[in-house]
C-alpha cells in the first residue's frame, strides 16, 4: 500500500514499475537479496530483462530504492502519528505504533530495510545506484533527527528524564527496528503484541512516569 | 585478540588463518564486504590465492567464519561476565558492559556481525558456507536463550517487574547490538560512554530499580 503510493507518484499508468518493486520486496524478503535472481524478478512480472533495465539498472539499484521508499514512509508515518499527539509521552507512544503500522509485504519491505543498512556506508560505483543511496542516507539522517526532537522536547517538557536526547534516540530506534529481524508475519507474536510491548519499553527508556499511555 | 585466541585453537603455528581473518575483518569492516574483493586480502596478507583457498573457499566462507568466531566470543564474554555477578541487575550491567568490551577491530568484527545477521537466514549452497551458517543459528540461538534467563532469573527474584522473559530478551539485545550501527572508533562517543548510557537503559528495560548498578 505505501510503497505503490511513493512509487507511482512520478510514472505513467501503464509503469510496471510499482509491481517491480513488489515482486522484488517478495523475492528479497522470501529467499534474501543474495539468493535472488535479476532474472527471476522479470519473469515474475512477465517482462524481458531489457524492459526490466528500463526500470533498475542493477539488483542493488532495485534494493536501495526499496530502502529509500520504506525510510521515506517512515518519516511521513513518525509526521502523521505524532503531529496530533497532545504530549510527548503519547508522541513517543504514537511514534512507535507507526513504526508498526505494517501490511505483511510491508513488514517484508522493513526487514529488507534493516538488514541492509550497511550498503548505505560506502559510496556506490554506479550513479543512480549512489543517488539512491544519498537519498538513504539524508532519510536516515532526518528520521534520527525527528526521534531525537520527540526526545528533546519530553526532556524540555520535563517528562522524559533522560540527559542525552540524541543517544536516546538511537536506542528506540534500534529497539524498534529490532523486531524485524525476528518478526515474521503469521508467527507466534502479532504486531499488535510486540506494538504494545515496545511502546511500553520505550516509555520506560526515556524513564516517562506516564508508561505506554497512548 | 580474542579472535586469534579462537583461531588458533585447531591450527598449527605457521597457519595463516588468525592473519587472513584480521585481514579481512579490516577490509570488510572499513570498505564493506561487498566492495572487497577477494583477491586484496590475499594481496594484504602476502599469500597467493591458491594459498588462500586453502583456508576459505569463498569471500562468504570467511564472513560467516568471522561471524561464528564473534559469535562464539559473545557467548564466552556473556558468562564470564554474568557468573560472579551477586544479583540480577548487576548481572545485566556486567552483560552490557561485556557486550562493548572491545578494541578497534573487534568493534568492526561486531558491526560486520550486526550487518549481515541476514546471511544466516537462508541456507547457503556450499558445505563449508552451510556448516558455519548453522554453527552461528545455533549461537544466536545461545544468546538469545542464555539473555532470556538473566531475564527470568530477574522477574523470579522480583527484581524485573517485566512480563515476557523472551520479548525482553530480544529488546535488549537489539538496544545493546544497536551500536555497532553507528559506532567509530575515535568517534565523538567512547565505548565507555555507550557502556554506561546503555546499561542504565537496560535497568529501565526490565523495569529494575536498581537501575545501572555494577
Amino acid at each position: 500500500m505505501s510503497t505503490a503510493g511513493n512509487t507511482q507518484q512520478t510514472e505513467g499508468p501503464r509503469s510496471k514499475r510499482a509491481v517491480i518493486i513488489a515482486t522484488a520486496i517478495d523475492r528479497f524478503g522470501e529467499a534474501g537479496f543474495e539468493h535472488t535472481k535479476w532474472a527471476a524478478i522479470a519473469e515474475d512480472v512477465g517482462i524481458g530483462q531489457t524492459a526490466l533495465y528500463h526500470y533498475f539498472e542493477s539488483k542493488a539499484h532495485c534494493l536501495l530504492t526499496i530502502m529509500r521508499l520504506e525510510l521515506s514512509d517512515s518519516v511521513e508515518r513518525f509526521s502523521a502519528a505524532t503531529e496530533p499527539a497532545p504530549d510527548s509521552t503519547r508522541a513517543l507512544s504514537a511514534a512507535v505504533a507507526s513504526a508498526y503500522e505494517a501490511s505483511p509485504r510491508d513488514a517484508l519491505q522493513r526487514r529488507i530495510l534493516h538488514n541492509h543498512m550497511d550498503l548505505l556506508a560506502t559510496p556506490r560505483h554506479s550513479k543512480k545506484e549512489e543517488e539512491e543511496r544519498i537519498l538513504c542516507c539524508a532519510l536516515v539522517h532526518e528520521i534520527e533527527h525527528n526521534w531525537t526532537g520527540l526526545v528533546q522536547k519530553g526532556m524540555d517538557d520535563g517528562v522524559f528524564r533522560v540527559t542525552d536526547a540524541l543517544l536516546t534516540a538511537r536506542m528506540l530506534l534500534a529497539l524498534v527496528g529490532g523486531a524485524w529481524r525476528w518478526y515474521r508475519p503469521g508467527g507466534e507474536i502479532t504486531l499488535d503484541e510486540i506494538t504494545e510491548v515496545t511502546a511500553e519499553a520505550a516509555g520506560r527508556l526515556v524513564d516517562s512516569d506516564d508508561v505506554g499511555a497512548s
